[in-house]
């Protein structure tokens, strides 16, 4: 999804090409891919450029349209349902359409955002690529609060368009669901933003990037795949959070106490959850323990 | 989405390779794209192509295709779930399928259109894209002219192949619902336009496009998704039109007054939501205003 | 969908790069692509060939999947949703399901059988590609012939496992719904079918191949969409045809009156739309039309 | 779906390329691409690479997070629209909703894991690939112990969450439902086995492959729709299995005579359908069967 991993393999590929275009030998028996320096945790040269400031822009307005479009689904599908108001409850989108706009809002903003801020539009996702060394502090603190005020304002419109149903119809908050207990809301949340932050981690993953150069164009697919599928499994527990800013987001603009009850389980989840998959494909996957034990000989034989 | 971005970036690109295989050095440092020169408004050699009548041809077809699959399922969902006919109000399709007819369709008509003419098959993103001097006048023009003419056709096969059922249902003319101010309606139609046609400007980037060359065959797809969930999110409020030429066409044959009430909002609104969106990636994420300010090195760094 | 004309069009541009490579001129300003020549009506040589006969398995095989999956989705939902077995009207996959079936089941075979046997699946696509001159005529009748085997074997498969529900259930036969006249079911017909053979033009077409290699790989996915929006939109009319051979396999094994009454709607509809499509893709998009009567110098400018 | 096929073949076309480059004759009329040698049954080098201990864990940690999604989708679904427990039967994600979580999840998990262990998640899937020699049978085997853990786990996860309704609500097993035969459900999974596994061959075909080198990285999408339509055509007749680790892992946890029942269907069947799958693809698709006889010239003319 970061776009600066796949450029540098790119102008790598391109000079190889070059080299077997005029003969040189080059041996393909080694590794055939290297991974990037990790970010540091402070980058000063960062802070001077516009390119960084765009970044947040991108991802305010990003996570913005998620939040108005997706609670916008919620709010209608539940007007159109009431069976006060409509006697037919197969009217709406149903379920299954929300967890499509969930998901294809993801699909579409990390296809648009991919190239501008690497397309987070999550918290938990700036986390665990913070964990990986993939943005350095500074960018992740500033896209968390990018993310989260663009989560407010994209509620904030819901409620004001519509006002006549946004409260009534529990304002897309996320919640625990009755007979749930507090340990399995925060495994949900857990487990469903490990899908995410795995499948992210999948798509951007240098190895693969060197190998398929259009690895990043096709990358938002599976990832708004992974949210769609992950609201199927969790709306009946939670609701499905697996991203702070639109718990947040959601939890400041009703207002209510339900809404801020457990509102701690959809940032303790999601990150936790990040950070395993994040432990998960860097140490497990990517062999980062094994080379540190030296204990394998895995690169040669990858 | 529109093929002569691409083409000429590929010819750049392949000179390129020509270059890198014969031993040339070239630096990677500096910008790796380059913008096309902007349209001019008007362009004479245009008007004496064949390719260009063609691509009025294909327009039509397309826009008259669209309207034609949409509206009918429309119609045919209403039919089978009324329950003066039908007990079962689960039949028909759903909301939910009519969300995908509209998206589906964009996406194949898109893919089969992009090498003829763009691929706009809305008269909103002609005119974002005009205002991004990436059309002419004569050909935004023309074009809209041909999605409207296309429109009306499409919507009159539906009537004139669905009579019993046609006016009974309302004939898939955009409105705003009950309970919703003018105000939102024109907002809810500025923002679905937005997400609209800020997926066409970032799959359509030169900048983007000049790194990945398959770029535009992936493009329709998340085009076709963006109407997809926007429809989702907006049928509640105005029935979604974000496509001018789908609400005309829609309101001159089915012709009754609440068509035509608020008709003006489904012209001013996407076109503003297109303005914005042109705005939006030219002047922020491309740094048009800070190229023009000059305020700060930005390019040398994106 | 056919593997062979882009192969021939890889081939020229690896031909092309070669030269690029070793520095010669080769002007850009012209046509980068070139049209294969027409198949011949006859071609003895293709007869002695395994991969002729591995075709038409490949035929046979992918249509009684097809109509396998499809019909067993149909029957399976009826069932399901019986008022009189299941008060649950909600049950079953709903006739979105049944969309996606199609589509799904189109999309897939389309993916396996293209590199084999170009991946028809469908009488009419193989009358559009025959009329362009994309297959011999031994070949389309061949093709023809294996599809209507597969689809009758595919839907007896579905018989012999349903017979508690296959003829209860109508047997997914096509006919005309109550209420739509001849001229209207043949009009539908007519336009699903061109959308699905136009798409399939539009993706197999060698002008396209010759810019982007990898188009083939992509094309089975707009081709199923376009089966599947078809439906949403047909299946109220006449429950979908847009392929004789699935309307014929399931004409056979039913073999109620109610299935042969007008059962040369989905032969003649189906072909009458794929042979406007070739028309409209050969003569209008692809400028046909205009090089016979040289009267606009248009290849020059395309 | 296995990398280390198409490494090979990126490897051959990039000293092709380079022989091109530099201007030597290469004939383009024979056979362009080169079958890997068939896998050892057993390979000792393997079992001392850190890839192979890893390829297991994610085969693991894969299977264990499918069965988690799904289980907990269909489980969450039956609590929604329970009419004991809520009056309105179309809330929940549907059957639709449900096939899609199986699909999708497998578009999502063979996507990330195709790179590391082959991305197999499915002893059937296991077991066609060993046939066709493209796994050692030390990985087969050890790959379907570790899919059987890991559904075992997935399953064990949704009971502890859901102890209020997981075993209310079937647990997620399969089993032959009312009025279908032995022989109806051992066919229907071998058919839907045979849907899957040819679309697996297809994928990963190395003639396809050495022709269009992005084919892994677009193959997940038509794998994960093959599951997808699957479950359409086959949830009302045996729940779908289609996989003995998912049969086997629900079976294990929820543990009652109906899960038992008729188990052996959910290992004879999709081993018999990989195994049809395998040699339709080897020996038919591939002219295996012709090569062996040598009765044909047909290379040379594929």
């Amino acid at each position: 999804m970061d776009y600066r991993d796949r450029l540098s393999s790119l102008a790598k590929k391109k000079k190889a090409m070059t080299k077997e275009a005029v003969g040189e030998k080059r041996s393909f028996s080694g590794k055939d891919y290297q991974d990037p320096p990790p970010e540091p945790l402070f980058d000063a040269a960062e802070l001077g450029k516009w390119s960084f400031y765009r970044a947040l822009i991108a991802e305010f307005i990003a996570t913005l349209l998620f939040l108005y479009v997706t609670v916008m689904t919620v709010i209608g599908y539940k007007s159109q349902v009431d069976p006060t108001l409509n006697p037919d409850q197969c009217a709406g989108v149903g379920i299954l359409g929300i967890a499509w706009a969930f998901g294809g809002m993801i699909f579409i903003l990390v296809y648009c955002t991919a190239g501008i801020s690497g397309g987070h539009i999550n918290p938990a996702v700036t986390f665990g690529l913070f964990l990986a060394r993939k943005v350095t502090l500074v960018r992740a603190v500033m896209y968390m609060v990018a993310q989260c005020l663009g989560a407010i304002c994209g509620v904030a419109l819901v409620k004001s368009f519509q006002s006549a149903y946004y409260t009534r119809y529990g304002g897309g908050a996320n919640g625990l669901a009755d007979g749930y207990s507090i340990g399995t809301g925060v495994a949900a949340e857990i487990i469903g933003t490990f899908v995410l932050v795995y499948t992210v981690f999948s798509a951007t993953d240098p190895k693969r990037s060197a190998r398929d150069s259009h690895v990043p164009v096709l990358a938002p697919l599976p990832i708004g795949f992974a949210v769609f599928i992950v609201h199927l499994a969790t709306i009946p527990i939670t609701g499905t959070g697996i991203n702070p800013a639109r718990s947040l987001g959601a939890a400041i603009i009703y207002n209510k106490d339900q809404a801020w009850d457990h509102h701690w389980i959809f940032w303790v989840g999601p990150f936790a959850g990040a950070a395993i998959a994040a432990f998960y494909h860097q140490f497990v996957l990517r062999a980062g323990a094994v080379k540190a034990l030296g204990s394998f000989r895995s690169q040669p034989h990858v």
